[in-house]
């Protein structure tokens, strides 16, 4: 373990010329500022949002590793059309890792960041898959004694998007709400949050067995849109929790307009009497995930009422304001071991995080899988 | 002429067993209360919104004309699967037209509604297509002396859909629009609204014929969605204007996707810094039209700030309130004659609407082609 003097990063390289270039990187650790705090990260996990930006459109079918065991170097080819699109990142060497938690092991002078020194904290912010990172002390989240960085290192973006949810359901006047790719962690978690709180969830997952992961936690609504009674199931689970608002990790293909249809066929269920343009109760999906990369398809047989978009935890937290964001991060941490408590497959180091047989595993975002790299770990 | 007693109204009727029926039916006029008027209807046009419930989705190729010449007939076969989506009207003979203009022929006892005898006024609630047509005084809009009926005709859905666009525009923190179906009647009103108001307007239209007839009433922003310099010609537009809404008129097919995508190459031309989740500001785009039926097709080329949804004016005048909608109509009124001035290409009895050879015309919803109904005509 180093002293904290400098430390290895994760950096992923986009080039002019198409290749993907992950590597390690060595660099010093910056002296803290009065206010800064020097934290040596020990768990920080592998969301799909990191994804994006660590691998993004390369065709990891393509890769090679080179380098030294210590510290390898994965190259993979991107195809043309994708690079244009990400134009504003080529050339540009970019530190990965939204979330972490680790150990304060330096300090700057300021009482408030004297009085972390030695604490586990939660931190968010980018630059994650590193051994060191340097931060302000009031952006990171103090965690309860007895908890360690394992149990802290999804502290904020899969419990903040799963409140999100909840949150804007409230906000938007809608009294349940649908979700989509269900079974996954953050699924599991909006259940369990959504079973506390007493709120109306559909589940949409695509197999038997996620619908059993689901059943098994409690989950009162579970539709398997593989079903051939997909369209009704899901408008029984409609009716009988009066949802409609739906939250979309799927994105592509005719999944989003289905919820949307059959939402209007829900409300117009108890409908009096004839409107030309449709129910007017708005419906609305929110697209937060892309595991389907194909165009959405809208049949639009759902009236004028309705409203497709894109949904981000970030400006979700921007549009709340700073109040609002700390009582949902008092909750996150008041309920860490268990509504917002995830579960990882395996824990690797910096260098395995570069494994082409660790890297075919959590970039295929399967149900159920989910890595978690320890920077620090010997 | 009937002497207000009585008079014909149109009904479409929608049976069970997949047929629909327009016809003509011989009313009795009711006799006002205190607060209403009597209106012989003079002038109502026909608009696209009246045609979802004059026609819907009845394929007009198989129409047949029975009954007289007084009171014809029409009878046309709809598809099954649409009856499924109509359920709620079936069976129920619904009369049709959304606004109109007339003169008041006899009133209730209150003063309002006296003070409105001999005047002509135009009028939105339904109904419209019919010789007469009762309502409360304080809901029609009296019509400055030396505007005729056919002047006023159209007082309400186009002006108000039009300013309701650079309302919302306004209301949602975006700077300039897009219109779709540019050329049509209300994509020239709502061109004489942004060059009065200094609004930046970038019009799609899908033909050379279209650009033309824009570029005459001097249009600065025309692109032609068949040109193979679509893509590019838009993204300029929208780099010259900075617009981040648009108004779809069409509905399916990819337009609203490329829409979309234009935008955020457009903005991210300026952005600073790459950002995985694309530029963060907003890009809407509201459907308000379905020229083309075919699902909406979004490839999602445009980040995660992007919202596609419906857009109504009636929602749109509750959302703003009374007060607001007021003076929207102040100004249409103000600027009747110039700024919010219909054009028609011919003008037809009720029995002449029930023509197959006019329908053939106005149910094409043609750019260019407007009739004007005028139930009163000899």
């Amino acid at each position: 373990m180093s002293d904290g003097k400098n430390g290895l990063q994760l950096r992923s390289l986009l080039k002019k010329s198409g290749e993907l270039e992950l590597s390690l990187v060595n660099i010093s650790t910056p002296e803290p500022g009065p206010d800064e705090i020097v934290v040596r990260v020990e768990a920080t996990p592998i969301n799909p949002s990191d994804l994006g930006l660590l691998i993004g459109p390369a065709e990891m079918s393509t890769a090679k590793v080179s380098g030294t065991k210590e510290l390898p170097v994965v190259t993979a080819k991107v195809p043309e059309p994708a690079l244009k699109a990400l134009a504003a990142r080529l050339d540009e060497s970019m530190p990965v890792g939204n979330e972490g938690a680790g150990v304060v092991i330096g300090t700057g002078s300021s009482d408030a960041a004297k009085a972390l020194m030695g604490k586990t904290v939660a931190m968010i912010g980018g630059a994650m898959y590193a051994q060191y990172r340097v931060l302000r002390a009031k952006d990171v989240l103090e965690l309860p004694a007895g908890t360690t960085a394992a149990e802290g290192a999804s502290c904020f973006v899969n419990p903040l998007t799963a409140l999100g949810m909840t949150e804007t359901m409230r906000r938007e006047g809608h009294k349940a709400l649908v979700h989509t790719a269900a079974a996954s962690n953050l699924g599991q978690m909006l259940n369990r949050i959504c079973l506390k709180d007493g709120i109306g969830l559909v589940n949409i997952v695509r197999s038997k067995e996620q619908a059993e992961i689901l059943h098994k936690i409690g989950a009162k609504h579970v539709v398997d849109s593989t079903a051939p009674t997909f369209m009704d199931d899901l408008t029984n689970a409609l009716v009988e929790t009066g949802a409609t608002i739906a939250f979309d990790a799927i994105g592509g293909g005719k999944l989003a307009g289905q919820i949307l249809t059959c939402m209007e066929i829900a409300i117009n269920k108890t409908a009096k009497e004839y409107s030309r343009y449709g129910s007017s109760v708005h419906k609305q999906v929110y697209v937060y995930g892309s595991l389907d990369p194909r165009p959405i398809e809208l049949s639009r047989a759902f009236g004028m009422a309705w409203g497709v978009g894109g949904w981000l935890l970030f400006p979700f937290l921007q549009k709340i304001g700073p109040a609002d964001g700390a009582k949902l991060r008092q909750r996150v941490v008041a309920e860490l071991k268990t509504t917002f408590a995830s579960h990882y497959t395996k824990v690797i180091s910096l260098q395995e995080t570069l494994q082409l047989d660790n890297i075919a595993i959590y970039n295929k975002r399967a149900t159920g899988e989910k890595f978690l790299i320890n920077p620090n770990k010997s």
